[in-house]
């Protein structure tokens, strides 16, 4: 089947959790998260819950499998946590509860943000793959890395990735 | 060494075995096994076989096995099972088996079918790397993706690869 | 905090231990080491000293261990050895001894290289990550290479990979 | 708390289901599947359904992945896959899937076995671990293996593993 | 060299650090650090620090992370953590750091564990390793096993242990 | 089938190649490598060839490799480097070499070796699996070692091991 024809059978509306992870912000100043849930919405999807943890690793391995857990959540997509410093601990937590990997949605993120920002794309884990047929995608945290992500790769592919992940 | 260098004193022909990853597809309608082995023979390689399997983790990961086995094959080459529905395993299969990781194809592989497929290109989980000296590449299923990676990477490298995977 | 925010705050100087990986060179012939310091010194940082080992897993992974168990080194260096021989170990010894990988370096590396050299890119393994607070980057032997990654790459970040780092 | 109060709060009744992995045996041949019903009946524990797999990597993963996605489901325990030919894959599958290892669990029926059968214990790959708050328990195909995991070692400790996955 | 010929020329005194990992211990009731403590110091060797940090993976890891990074220590000796529940991570985050895993401490550990406390002893994910030069050990919270583990295994070896590691 | 029944039909003679793995000894000096084949030869296997390797791991991984790509070659058997000094690398090589592990033959021979020479047997890093249908067996140095390792577990279950594995 072409990557055309898979697209016409994805589901239209997804149910996803979006999980903030960050020390400071409240839910008035978490602005990647709203943008996320925004731009879900706008896509036809659904927002099933939000939440905000603390960029620590058990809090951040915690929240993701309890969403995880929820037989309700199709996708849970995070915010933050994706840097290098000792507390940034999103993508080895992601990284160690997948059973799919999928290399590429962070690969294209980093070449889509160099275009952006330049070298500092580098620095950035974001991550994405599948646990029990159930999608993970982990942005960093700030509001225009989230954006470039859901507009140019997320947004476009979530029907399609929730649809395969289920087969 | 600089990377012309290098190429000047690659082998010209390659002994190649490529594997189709299929529950569906015939010998007749097997089109991007056949675009593989013309383009591989078009190129100056050999094509010592070629084979159709299932889907399923046990065929996928038994029919590269039973090739890297054979001590006159230098080269394996698949299409399919690089996506991620459940049965979907030829990215693990591949990587259970490799000792060196070639991360540097699925990463460039991606980059370029973005720019033909757009955001879709995030999902294929194509791969390569080498066992035991011989070189494995698993490419998605489609005749388009196939022909795209065999152009514009492993046709011109594939000496190379073979010729570095045996020193 | 934006990325603009985070590298105003980044360290001027860095404290780097750089590694030549290569069989046959001397400090004479070592053209790609000496670019490494001389493009850190330009940018302001120091080499606190420079080394050339054999192409031998033993011999790599002992020199960058002896380095990062230098609480002085804030930043290890290697060139060459990246390549897919059956001596090439610098990925491997590298990705062994990570606490955090940093997936974004080696692909945006290759995904510049691929426009200078084409699809030879795809065999380069550089790499890069942290351990226990200190930056470890593995770069390929040709001074090009060397100089790419440099410029585009490490020398924009290396004040703040270290400064997160070390949070 | 010691290991006997953790005991004394672990729940009764344990909801399990028991997969046979084997390409020969059905319902009426099944004795190492029935034993482990049996046992675990009569320790108190429900058995919420039980069925025959072949032994291929693609039924036994996809087998114990649809247990794990039904909520109702607290254990799953199989027989049978954990040899070492080519075709015995339990091992991997497991391992893959799971979020904590459990590599007592191993060690001491091996340790165990050892008393019965002597070397040949050292070719069994029995292996548990958790995924999701839920216990994934591997036992080997013979009647005689599985009595002796199931009586020395899960029985006596399935309520405390669940007790403590859940928490 | 025989086990007997290395222990003549293994140092005298080691300087060790010691972490709790408990939500409820104070220095008063912490008697597993207590007698990690006492154990050591009645073989000669150096407690050089003591600390109790919360049963959560990013404060586990971090505190440990601290203590390698601190040239003077040569072995840090955790007691707590390394159960099954979701808090539980001191398994993870030491296997996450190790350079070199030593399989034989855990497993030594749980079968003479066996002989005093049953098939519990399967649920305990003690372990140890190496990382820079310097030791790691992982030992169960109970008072009991950390005895246990103390005077059967690690007061014999510490000294063999950190001779090898730092050759 | 039950492991008495396992063993009737196993080979009767295994084509093994012998890798001791020291700095210093030679051929006259190296009593455990010759240990180790004059007790294959004893039990009726081939002894299809015999070296000396320095313990670095690039020379430990490249000797192994070698052998693994003859397809003359059953079983690969070492013999030292499985130690903890930063030179000694076996246990790492073959890990990254292996397809399948074989968690049980180092946890038994531990297990023996516990009971001849007490604690010091949690040093040991033997290990064991197989690659490509080949099995790989890693042993201590000691010859002590070795012949409890080859008398116990492994000449007793040689060609059972070869046999399943070929399957």
């Amino acid at each position: 089947m072409s990557h055309v024809e898979h697209k016409a059978t994805a589901p239209r509306s997804v149910r996803c959790y979006v999980i903030t992870i960050s020390d400071t912000r409240t839910e008035e100043t978490d602005t990647a998260g709203r943008a996320i849930a925004e731009l879900l919405r706008g896509a036809g999807h659904q927002v099933v819950g939000r939440t905000i943890v603390k960029d620590d690793p058990g809090f951040v391995r915690g929240a993701i499998e309890r969403q995880l857990a929820d037989p309700n959540v199709q996708a849970v997509i995070t915010t933050g946590g994706t840097g290098i410093s000792s507390r940034d601990s999103t993508y080895e937590a992601v990284s160690a509860l997948l059973w799919k990997r999928l290399d590429g949605f962070g690969e294209l993120f980093r070449m889509l943000s160099y275009e952006q920002i330049g070298s500092a794309a580098a620095l950035s884990r974001a991550c994405a793959g599948l646990v029990a047929g159930r999608v993970v995608v982990a942005l960093p945290g700030s509001e225009a890395a989230v954006r470039l992500a859901m507009e140019r790769l997320l947004i476009p592919e979530l029907g399609h990735l929730v649809r395969e992940a289920s087969r």
